[in-house]
Protein backbone atom coordinates (compact mmCIF):
# COMPACT_ATOMS: atom_id res chain seq x y z
CA UNK A 1 0.00 0.00 0.00
CA UNK A 2 1.33 3.67 -0.67
CA UNK A 3 0.59 6.61 1.49
CA UNK A 4 1.13 9.97 0.97
CA UNK A 5 1.40 12.81 3.92
CA UNK A 6 0.99 16.09 2.89
CA UNK A 7 1.38 19.27 4.94
CA UNK A 8 -0.35 22.07 3.90
CA UNK A 9 1.15 25.74 4.19
CA UNK A 10 0.47 29.00 2.34
CA UNK A 11 4.17 28.82 0.41
CA UNK A 12 5.38 25.82 1.10
CA UNK A 13 3.85 22.60 1.11
CA UNK A 14 5.35 19.50 2.66
CA UNK A 15 5.02 15.80 1.26
CA UNK A 16 6.48 12.36 1.88
CA UNK A 17 5.58 8.59 0.35
CA UNK A 18 5.36 6.23 2.09
CA UNK A 19 4.75 2.35 0.54
CA UNK A 20 4.20 0.00 3.40
CA UNK A 21 2.55 -3.35 4.50
CA UNK A 22 1.98 -4.70 7.96
CA UNK A 23 5.26 -5.20 8.99
CA UNK A 24 7.54 -2.63 6.87
CA UNK A 25 7.48 0.79 5.95
CA UNK A 26 9.74 2.17 3.25
CA UNK A 27 10.16 5.86 2.05
CA UNK A 28 9.65 6.43 -1.64
CA UNK A 29 9.84 10.18 -1.96
CA UNK A 30 9.47 13.48 0.12
CA UNK A 31 10.23 17.11 -0.33
CA UNK A 32 8.36 20.25 -0.81
CA UNK A 33 6.23 21.93 -3.05
CA UNK A 34 7.34 25.61 -2.76
CA UNK A 35 4.77 28.23 -4.57
CA UNK A 36 6.51 31.21 -6.55
CA UNK A 37 4.24 33.74 -4.39
CA UNK A 38 3.10 35.59 -8.07
CA UNK A 39 0.02 35.73 -6.63
CA UNK A 40 -2.73 33.34 -4.91
CA UNK A 41 -4.49 32.12 -8.22
CA UNK A 42 -0.75 30.85 -10.13
CA UNK A 43 -0.09 29.89 -6.87
CA UNK A 44 -2.70 27.45 -6.00
CA UNK A 45 -2.48 26.34 -9.49
CA UNK A 46 1.26 25.67 -9.21
CA UNK A 47 -0.24 23.68 -5.88
CA UNK A 48 -2.60 21.30 -7.84
CA UNK A 49 -0.28 20.54 -10.85
CA UNK A 50 2.97 19.93 -8.63
CA UNK A 51 0.48 17.45 -6.40
CA UNK A 52 -0.88 15.75 -9.66
CA UNK A 53 2.40 15.09 -11.24
CA UNK A 54 3.03 13.28 -7.55
CA UNK A 55 0.31 11.56 -7.28
CA UNK A 56 0.70 10.52 -11.38
CA UNK A 57 3.99 8.80 -10.10
CA UNK A 58 3.68 7.02 -6.93
CA UNK A 59 -0.15 6.43 -7.54
CA UNK A 60 -1.05 6.44 -3.23
CA UNK A 61 -4.26 5.04 -2.49
CA UNK A 62 -4.60 7.40 0.85
CA UNK A 63 -2.99 10.75 1.62
CA UNK A 64 -2.74 12.08 5.02
CA UNK A 65 -3.43 15.65 5.54
CA UNK A 66 -2.90 17.60 8.34
CA UNK A 67 -5.96 19.17 9.50
CA UNK A 68 -5.72 22.82 11.13
CA UNK A 69 -8.45 24.05 14.18
CA UNK A 70 -7.22 27.23 15.04
CA UNK A 71 -4.09 29.66 15.11
CA UNK A 72 -3.38 33.08 16.46
CA UNK A 73 -2.94 34.66 12.93
CA UNK A 74 -6.32 33.86 11.19
CA UNK A 75 -4.77 35.66 8.02
CA UNK A 76 -2.03 33.01 7.80
CA UNK A 77 -4.90 30.46 8.75
CA UNK A 78 -7.14 31.72 5.90
CA UNK A 79 -4.31 31.04 3.24
CA UNK A 80 -3.46 27.56 4.15
CA UNK A 81 -7.24 26.67 4.51
CA UNK A 82 -7.34 27.81 0.41
CA UNK A 83 -4.28 25.55 -0.10
CA UNK A 84 -5.89 22.72 1.55
CA UNK A 85 -9.17 23.43 -0.02
CA UNK A 86 -7.32 23.14 -3.36
CA UNK A 87 -5.37 19.70 -1.98
CA UNK A 88 -8.13 18.06 -0.82
CA UNK A 89 -10.09 18.47 -4.50
CA UNK A 90 -7.03 17.16 -6.70
CA UNK A 91 -7.07 14.49 -4.11
CA UNK A 92 -10.28 13.90 -4.99
CA UNK A 93 -9.97 14.31 -8.63
CA UNK A 94 -7.27 11.19 -8.67
CA UNK A 95 -9.73 8.80 -6.29
CA UNK A 96 -7.30 9.17 -3.36
CA UNK A 97 -8.80 8.45 -0.28
CA UNK A 98 -8.16 11.54 2.38
CA UNK A 99 -7.73 10.60 6.35
CA UNK A 100 -7.13 14.39 8.05
CA UNK A 101 -5.63 14.46 11.43
CA UNK A 102 -4.60 17.05 13.95
CA UNK A 103 -0.37 17.43 14.74
CA UNK A 104 -1.65 16.26 18.26
CA UNK A 105 -2.34 12.94 17.04
CA UNK A 106 0.54 12.86 14.55
CA UNK A 107 2.86 12.92 17.65
CA UNK A 108 0.34 10.49 19.71
CA UNK A 109 0.66 8.01 16.84
CA UNK A 110 4.62 8.57 16.05
CA UNK A 111 6.21 9.09 18.82
CA UNK A 112 3.34 8.11 21.51
CA UNK A 113 3.64 11.69 23.51
CA UNK A 114 1.71 14.44 22.56
CA UNK A 115 4.20 16.62 23.54
CA UNK A 116 6.62 15.20 21.93
CA UNK A 117 9.27 18.01 19.66
CA UNK A 118 10.27 18.54 15.91
CA UNK A 119 13.40 17.17 16.93
CA UNK A 120 12.01 14.01 18.55
CA UNK A 121 9.64 13.48 16.17
CA UNK A 122 12.20 13.75 13.15
CA UNK A 123 14.40 11.31 14.81
CA UNK A 124 11.23 9.01 15.01
CA UNK A 125 10.13 8.89 11.60
CA UNK A 126 14.09 8.45 10.72
CA UNK A 127 13.95 5.36 12.84
CA UNK A 128 10.80 3.87 11.78
CA UNK A 129 12.15 4.86 7.86
CA UNK A 130 15.64 3.14 8.33
CA UNK A 131 16.49 6.64 6.75
CA UNK A 132 20.50 7.28 6.90
CA UNK A 133 19.79 11.41 6.92
CA UNK A 134 18.28 13.26 8.52
CA UNK A 135 14.72 14.58 7.22
CA UNK A 136 14.88 18.00 6.06
CA UNK A 137 13.50 20.20 5.50
CA UNK A 138 10.63 20.42 8.59
CA UNK A 139 7.84 20.54 6.41
CA UNK A 140 9.11 16.82 4.84
CA UNK A 141 9.67 15.42 7.93
CA UNK A 142 6.39 16.40 9.15
CA UNK A 143 4.31 14.85 5.50
CA UNK A 144 6.41 11.03 6.29
CA UNK A 145 5.09 11.41 9.85
CA UNK A 146 1.64 11.93 8.72
CA UNK A 147 2.33 9.10 6.48
CA UNK A 148 3.14 7.04 8.96
CA UNK A 149 0.39 7.31 11.17
CA UNK A 150 -1.20 4.88 8.21
CA UNK A 151 1.38 2.27 9.14
CA UNK A 152 1.16 2.84 12.80
CA UNK A 153 -1.88 3.30 13.10
CA UNK A 154 -4.18 2.37 10.24
CA UNK A 155 -7.28 4.03 9.98
CA UNK B 1 -17.59 42.02 -21.55
CA UNK B 2 -19.16 39.26 -19.16
CA UNK B 3 -18.37 39.10 -15.39
CA UNK B 4 -19.07 36.76 -12.40
CA UNK B 5 -19.37 37.46 -8.80
CA UNK B 6 -18.90 34.34 -6.31
CA UNK B 7 -19.77 35.10 -2.90
CA UNK B 8 -18.14 31.67 -1.12
CA UNK B 9 -19.78 29.95 1.57
CA UNK B 10 -19.26 26.52 3.54
CA UNK B 11 -21.98 25.06 1.64
CA UNK B 12 -23.81 27.41 -0.04
CA UNK B 13 -21.96 29.37 -2.81
CA UNK B 14 -23.82 32.44 -4.54
CA UNK B 15 -23.21 33.40 -8.42
CA UNK B 16 -24.22 36.38 -10.57
CA UNK B 17 -23.30 36.37 -14.07
CA UNK B 18 -23.60 39.80 -15.33
CA UNK B 19 -22.98 41.56 -19.25
CA UNK B 20 -22.02 44.97 -19.27
CA UNK B 21 -20.30 47.90 -21.08
CA UNK B 22 -19.53 51.43 -20.26
CA UNK B 23 -23.33 52.62 -19.82
CA UNK B 24 -25.62 49.10 -19.10
CA UNK B 25 -25.47 46.19 -17.24
CA UNK B 26 -27.60 43.09 -17.86
CA UNK B 27 -27.90 39.93 -15.61
CA UNK B 28 -27.75 36.94 -17.40
CA UNK B 29 -27.98 34.27 -14.64
CA UNK B 30 -27.59 34.12 -10.79
CA UNK B 31 -28.29 31.18 -8.57
CA UNK B 32 -26.89 29.26 -5.64
CA UNK B 33 -24.27 25.96 -6.10
CA UNK B 34 -25.43 23.84 -3.11
CA UNK B 35 -22.75 20.97 -2.10
CA UNK B 36 -24.92 18.18 -1.05
CA UNK B 37 -22.67 17.80 1.81
CA UNK B 38 -21.64 13.92 1.90
CA UNK B 39 -18.00 14.90 2.80
CA UNK B 40 -15.52 17.88 2.25
CA UNK B 41 -13.65 15.88 -0.68
CA UNK B 42 -16.91 15.26 -2.54
CA UNK B 43 -18.19 18.71 -1.39
CA UNK B 44 -15.39 20.39 -2.84
CA UNK B 45 -15.13 18.36 -6.36
CA UNK B 46 -18.75 19.52 -6.89
CA UNK B 47 -18.02 23.13 -6.58
CA UNK B 48 -15.15 23.11 -8.86
CA UNK B 49 -17.58 20.88 -11.45
CA UNK B 50 -20.47 23.48 -10.83
CA UNK B 51 -18.47 26.45 -11.29
CA UNK B 52 -16.49 24.91 -14.41
CA UNK B 53 -20.33 24.39 -16.15
CA UNK B 54 -20.98 27.60 -15.52
CA UNK B 55 -17.87 29.26 -16.45
CA UNK B 56 -18.10 27.30 -19.54
CA UNK B 57 -21.64 28.42 -20.15
CA UNK B 58 -20.94 31.62 -19.93
CA UNK B 59 -17.51 32.71 -20.65
CA UNK B 60 -17.01 35.34 -18.14
CA UNK B 61 -13.35 37.10 -18.51
CA UNK B 62 -13.69 38.58 -14.88
CA UNK B 63 -14.57 36.97 -11.71
CA UNK B 64 -15.52 39.17 -8.77
CA UNK B 65 -14.59 36.74 -5.56
CA UNK B 66 -15.58 37.97 -1.92
CA UNK B 67 -12.57 37.92 0.28
CA UNK B 68 -12.95 37.14 4.55
CA UNK B 69 -10.88 38.92 6.40
CA UNK B 70 -12.22 37.57 9.96
CA UNK B 71 -14.96 36.09 11.79
CA UNK B 72 -16.08 35.18 15.08
CA UNK B 73 -15.97 30.94 14.23
CA UNK B 74 -12.55 30.69 12.91
CA UNK B 75 -13.85 26.67 12.13
CA UNK B 76 -16.44 28.00 9.50
CA UNK B 77 -14.27 30.02 8.18
CA UNK B 78 -11.72 27.68 7.46
CA UNK B 79 -13.87 25.39 5.61
CA UNK B 80 -15.42 28.49 3.70
CA UNK B 81 -11.63 29.53 3.15
CA UNK B 82 -10.98 25.56 1.35
CA UNK B 83 -14.46 26.46 -0.59
CA UNK B 84 -12.20 29.74 -1.45
CA UNK B 85 -9.22 28.13 -2.74
CA UNK B 86 -11.16 26.00 -5.05
CA UNK B 87 -12.98 28.40 -6.37
CA UNK B 88 -9.64 30.77 -7.50
CA UNK B 89 -8.18 27.35 -8.85
CA UNK B 90 -11.32 26.79 -10.68
CA UNK B 91 -10.84 30.52 -11.87
CA UNK B 92 -7.30 30.19 -12.48
CA UNK B 93 -7.66 27.35 -14.75
CA UNK B 94 -10.34 28.56 -16.88
CA UNK B 95 -8.01 31.65 -17.53
CA UNK B 96 -10.77 33.88 -15.29
CA UNK B 97 -9.14 37.08 -14.13
CA UNK B 98 -9.70 37.69 -10.79
CA UNK B 99 -10.48 40.42 -8.19
CA UNK B 100 -10.86 40.29 -4.64
CA UNK B 101 -13.16 42.50 -2.38
CA UNK B 102 -14.22 42.70 0.95
CA UNK B 103 -17.51 43.14 2.03
CA UNK B 104 -17.49 46.68 2.75
CA UNK B 105 -15.92 47.23 -0.44
CA UNK B 106 -19.11 46.25 -1.94
CA UNK B 107 -21.26 48.35 -0.55
CA UNK B 108 -19.67 51.02 -0.67
CA UNK B 109 -19.33 50.62 -4.50
CA UNK B 110 -22.69 49.32 -4.89
CA UNK B 111 -24.79 51.81 -2.26
CA UNK B 112 -22.25 54.35 -2.14
CA UNK B 113 -22.59 53.49 1.68
CA UNK B 114 -20.76 51.21 3.75
CA UNK B 115 -23.38 50.75 6.44
CA UNK B 116 -25.89 49.60 3.73
CA UNK B 117 -28.32 46.47 5.36
CA UNK B 118 -29.22 43.82 2.70
CA UNK B 119 -32.19 44.53 1.82
CA UNK B 120 -30.93 47.91 0.70
CA UNK B 121 -28.22 46.67 -1.29
CA UNK B 122 -30.91 43.95 -3.04
CA UNK B 123 -32.94 47.05 -4.23
CA UNK B 124 -29.48 48.44 -5.47
CA UNK B 125 -28.76 45.65 -6.91
CA UNK B 126 -32.26 44.98 -8.39
CA UNK B 127 -32.93 48.35 -9.60
CA UNK B 128 -28.97 48.84 -11.32
CA UNK B 129 -30.08 45.57 -13.51
CA UNK B 130 -33.67 46.17 -14.08
CA UNK B 131 -35.03 43.28 -12.46
CA UNK B 132 -38.29 43.18 -11.79
CA UNK B 133 -38.14 40.47 -9.26
CA UNK B 134 -36.96 40.65 -5.92
CA UNK B 135 -33.25 38.47 -6.14
CA UNK B 136 -33.21 35.35 -3.59
CA UNK B 137 -31.30 33.93 -2.07
CA UNK B 138 -29.53 36.77 -0.68
CA UNK B 139 -26.56 34.64 -1.81
CA UNK B 140 -27.11 35.28 -5.38
CA UNK B 141 -28.10 38.98 -4.81
CA UNK B 142 -24.32 39.24 -2.64
CA UNK B 143 -22.72 37.52 -5.82
CA UNK B 144 -24.29 40.04 -8.27
CA UNK B 145 -23.81 42.97 -6.25
CA UNK B 146 -19.88 41.56 -6.63
CA UNK B 147 -20.23 41.27 -9.70
CA UNK B 148 -21.60 44.68 -10.58
CA UNK B 149 -18.36 46.28 -8.44
CA UNK B 150 -16.55 45.58 -12.14
CA UNK B 151 -19.50 47.46 -14.32
CA UNK B 152 -19.58 50.55 -11.60
CA UNK B 153 -15.88 51.09 -10.45
CA UNK B 154 -14.04 49.07 -13.18
CA UNK B 155 -11.05 47.52 -11.97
Amino acid sequence: MITIGIDPGSTKIGFGVVEHDKSRARCLTYGTIINPGVNRAHDLKHTAQELSTLIKQYRPTLAVVERLFFTKNQKTAMVVAETRGVIILTLANHAVAIQELTPLQVKQAVAHYGQADKKQMQRMVQMILGLKEVIKPDDAADALALALCAVLHPF
